[in-house]
């Protein structure tokens, strides 16, 4: 049995995220769909993570258990041709049996993209959120120092989620401004449901004047989610990189 | 009666062009529906160009007139709300009785977008051509610089068009690498019927190795379509500038 890891890329536009569900389309069923049609047998896949409806990856990793022979390179080449044009494979490596796409994950880089302007772009529009309230970003980067470290991030998780321990570990937030595009990157070890998203929001209602840069370190010690800002929509959240400490070594078979 | 020459910006991909047609959606059917809404009536309005269905505009000017006495910076942002996503209008201005948004025009811009690499790219999809093999820009430059200057331009454009006179001027050609993102920039007082595309799809035969560089002198020459490349697809191309010598003295109203 072959352990392989491969790496895609999606546009979540047309997507109820990664995760298989009843009734809806999902990056994970076209994924199955397309290793369907090329080994000839429906195998299991393993995500890296779940995605919301709508959600980008610019990098997201799955795990495949599989019988078959098939050389990396040309699992990834007949993959591409299988899948859709929003959906592309962009690497397969070998993976040690115990490796896993999810539980071998150090952390993830998520970035989330603001348009930034009275008139909205109509070819970022499905890549962004359209804020045109003039964003005050130093403010915002100084707001945004205070997420960084070990924190119960219970105010920054949605209502309904099943993990109990909400501690999780940011490495790093940094908000930039180009042009009109305003990009604020996230990078921690694990994340909860609609954190990114909600860590977003809160900044964002900080750039625009209608909260306190000062006041991150009280809504985190709250743990209250209505202490938070608004969820940003989905549609500007992309996920832009998952990290594994030990991948450097393997290599395409 | 008002003169005014508006700017928009669209995504090309859910319409059959920007000119109105029967039983297909234009971009122009929709900025007539945003204004009959804004204005209460509906009023003929003027494009600078024809474009291509699934063609984008970084920016198109539409001429229109009108009794209306809103004011432009109103005007803009009302239309922008009547407008879908993918359309949105950037600016406006009042311009003397006789500037036509066509006729006025001294030239275009254009900006042929390849994405070149063995994987396509889930998010430029529908902003560029996937080409997968390796192109040599330094190649397509040096090609490039033959179609400078005036020519008759008939072994550049398709069947089917009706304007008689084939000679254009070139003003400049230039292509561009960035990471696998391929540009070929094109300037020129006026384009015929697929003109670009075939430019660029001559181009990219050349930085493919399937064809000469030196051989655009004599496909020109021979005034022959069938001499030149295959007509690049639509959904790589966007008018990118819309040039008039006398548009800086006008004001806002």
């Amino acid at each position: 049995m072959r352990n392989l890891l491969i790496t895609i890329s999606y546009k979540g536009t047309a997507y109820h995220g990664f995760q298989v569900q009843k009734n809806a389309v999902t990056v994970c069923e076209v994924f199955q769909n397309a290793v369907e049609k090329v080994l000839k047998k429906r195998e299991d896949v393993k995500g890296c993570s779940r995605t919301d409806s709508g959600v980008h990856a610019g990098q997201f990793c799955v795990g495949l258990s599989t019988e078959a022979s098939i050389p990396c390179e040309n699992l990834v080449r007949a993959l591409n041709v299988n899948l859709p044009d929003d959906v592309a494979v962009l690497d397969c490596i070998e993976v040690p049996q115990e490796f896993h796409a999810r539980y071998s994950s150090t952390g993830k880089r998520y970035v989330y993209r603001v348009w930034n302007s009275a008139v909205k772009n109509p070819f970022l529009g499905e890549y962004s959120w359209h804020y045109p309230y003039k964003l005050d970003v130093e403010k915002m980067n100084r707001a945004a120092a205070d997420f960084i470290g070990t924190h119960d991030f219970s105010a920054f998780c949605s209502a309904g989620t099943s993990v109990e321990d909400k501690v999780r570990t940011i490495h790093f937030v940094g908000v930039e401004k180009n042009g009109d595009l305003v990009q604020i990157t996230v990078e921690g070890d694990g994340f909860l449901y609609n954190m990114v998203r909600i860590m977003a929001g809160t900044l964002i209602e900080i750039g625009g004047g209608f909260r306190e840069e000062t006041q991150i370190p009280a809504v985190l010690a709250s743990l209250d989610r209505a202490k938070a800002g608004k969820t940003a929509p989905a549609h500007g959240l992309h996920l832009d990189k998952v990290f594994y400490d030990e991948i450097e070594g393997f290599k395409r078979k």
